[in-house]
């Protein structure tokens, strides 16, 4: 088989590339090891960027999440016993949208399946050959066989785990990590949200998360040890832990209800640089692992693969190869910004150590300030709704050329004036 | 001897109590273990907050702050070869005044004495009795006798090393600290400025300080080790390594001069809680200590005693018990607002550890974002020039009494249209 750009995984990343590089007439086939099924239910991240619900909106992606996402417009900080709103949409004019992670991965691989794309499910790709050569091939076997896609570029979309980012000589990538002494205990709970908004609660038992998908189903997170046992944790006493982290505000209560999924997710700040070698471009989790705090790994995979969109497209439409050379630099002013602000949240809200009460009183400062100073909630804002392209990231060399996206939609608001639980707001503690 | 407050230390904190004490026509006593030639004469601190000014300027200590001082209205951060101006007046409409922390010690003793106070220099405080009495004694030594000071309330601005702490019975008082392993190598060289700002610089080789005193004095800092030997710093090396760190920037050099002093500054956090027990009143330097980057030692030690001297104009005019059970919570907001800032500028420009590529990663995240989102520039302003009483401090209970100042002097502006050197101005980044 013979393609354009060969595109390994079929999460968020390798889907949206591929529907990008059709939407500019560049073939691809995705290839991904797991089952269509697989992918379209695992749960992970919900929350969208307004960078990325504008992305989605203005290639045709936007029909089911303007009708059943949820345009968030702030958050709330509990600490302390007391409950602050950051007014996101007040402080920086964007907003941003919960959708479920598996919900843009059900849109995209309907949308690649309607224009006729290749996705090839329960394809375990084996090795990556010749990249440095004009005519790189994907091996991989399939149904028993071993069978190769021969392409001009091969993206690889393919996660922390995946093989694309082994296929690098040794050498050429440095990698920066840093593991947090904690994990996330994550709920789906067939549950109304008790909240309206996100509620980032700090806790001396430890953070807790209280978020949604729908109007009928919570997202609930808990601070645990890394090396937690779910099975220590029935129900009752996640439930008990949820209350005593969040039910500190007076007459606040959790809403219960029957706990759908559990999970753990570790927490860890992971960098591979350059994004890029020869003909092997790297996206999303394959070379940059966030801690979910800041909700920022869906949307850095999407921003990557926006860029490569773009680059391809200058590459095969007019043989420029700017883009193509700039995509690592320029993806990586925006990683790190989100390293930054991933680090940020997740230090400022979760319990560190046990035996360092400076930190616990620093954090409790930090926490303070973000409630009372309208410049440094404005700054945890712009970074959780989205820095817009070269806002905040530095110099940009290789955008100096106008974008190539048909500018024909303009951004869209999902929920905009829609149901009471996005509407409804409690007035901010800004002056 | 008898007076209404016995203050413990001639720094910025007590000298300054005794000045507003006696604007209240409250009675005290200041005793300091040092010389006056001494405390007049060593180099510490030198950058004043607006609100530090404006206190000096409305209490009649303005005149030769506003003549020599020099008023700044930005900072460059320099790293990755790149600088940045953070203009604070242009975010905040406050600015920052150099003007060195001996100076306002000459300028608070000259005051004290012209008004006939009492300053006891070289009187070695011993022991402070009966702090739980309606009338504390405080036991000193001076001419080789031993005397004792009988007053209503104690004051104790006698700095970390001093008595004061200690008078406090065990198990009332709880620390909060934190080390770093770095010191400031600090140098006082009779050099023109090279700059019109302070130049905060994030080096590999490790931070460097550029500031001044006055249009002849350059004042420097090195990041260093924390058990560095000054004998190991010949005037040669220094400058050495201030050119490596410093000359980043195309066209710029620093100026050289004569050696005048040497010194090296530990970096700590330190906060004891709370900052009163019965009838002793703690200030600055005695109850909390930043590392200096952030330039807060000597404003925190002013905010302290700026608080103590309105609770004991309401005790003594007013009968009021309230701003004196309120200043231990009230001055903690402030201490503690500091604190975090104080740790924010230390981590983010000082080479932290050797072994972390990632920490080094996320600081220059931290400084570029700095240098292009207005936001995150205005926070660091807002606390670089002091936040204003009761901003982004939090809930202000003992606040809620007008203050008791009289409010017949506006605040001034030191050096407004003044030389050339703090006039100039580069544009900033922001947009």
């Amino acid at each position: 088989m013979r393609t354009q750009v060969g595109i390994v995984g079929a999460g968020p990343a390798g889907l949206m590339l591929s529907h990008l590089l059709h939407r500019h007439g560049i073939d691809s086939v995705v290839l991904e090891s797991r089952s269509r099924d697989h992918v379209e239910h695992r749960v992970r991240a919900g929350v969208l960027e307004q960078g990325s619900v504008d992305l989605l909106c203005r290639t045709g992606l936007g029909e089911r999440l303007l009708r059943e996402g949820l345009r968030h417009e702030g958050i709330e900080l509990r600490f302390a016993g007391e409950s602050h709103r950051v007014p996101m949409t007040e402080l920086t004019g964007r907003a941003i949208t919960v959708y479920g992670q598996q919900e843009v991965v059900k849109d995209l691989i309907a949308a690649r399946l309607a224009a006729g794309g290749t996705i090839l499910f329960e394809a375990d790709v084996v090795r990556l050959d010749g990249l440095d050569s004009s005519s790189p091939v994907v091996r991989y076997r399939r149904d028993g066989r071993e069978e190769e896609l021969r392409c001009d570029f091969v993206a690889g979309c393919d996660g922390f785990h995946g093989v694309s980012r082994g296929a690098v000589p040794e050498g050429v990538l440095t990698s920066y990590e840093r593991a947090y002494p904690f994990a996330w205990l994550g709920v789906l709970a067939a549950a109304a949200p008790a909240v309206q908004e996100l509620v980032y609660a700090h806790h001396d038992r430890g953070f807790a998360l209280y978020s949604m998908r729908s109007p009928e189903i919570s997202r609930l997170y808990l601070q645990v040890a890394p090396d937690e046992d779910l099975a220590a944790w029935p129900d009752a006493r996640i439930w008990a832990e949820l209350r005593a982290r969040l039910e500190t505000v007076p007459g606040w209560s959790l809403t219960e209800g029957p706990v759908l999924e559990k999970s753990l997710t570790p927490m860890r700040s992971f960098v591979v640089e350059p994004m890029q070698w020869e003909r092997l471009f790297l996206a999303g989790d394959a070379v940059h692992i966030v801690p979910p705090t800041g909700a920022k790994g869906m949307n850095l995979a999407l921003a990557d693969v926006a860029l490569l969109g773009d680059a391809f497209a200058a590459w095969y439409g007019h043989g420029r190869t700017d883009l193509l050379a700039g995509y690592s630099t320029t993806a990586l002013r925006r990683v790190w910004r989100a390293q930054h602000f991933s680090w940020w949240m997740t230090s400022m809200l979760h319990r560190l150590a046990h035996d360092d009460p400076y930190e616990a009183k620093l954090q409790t400062a930090t926490l303070r300030y973000a409630a009372t100073s309208r410049a440094y909630a404005t700054s945890l804002a712009e970074n959780y709704v989205g820095c817009p392209r070269s806002d905040h990231l530095g110099p940009a060399p290789a955008e100096a050329q106008p974008p190539t996206w048909p500018p024909r939609d303009t951004p869209c608001r999902p929920g905009a004036g829609g149901s009471d639980a996005t509407t409804t707001q409690r007035r901010s503690t800004y002056s």
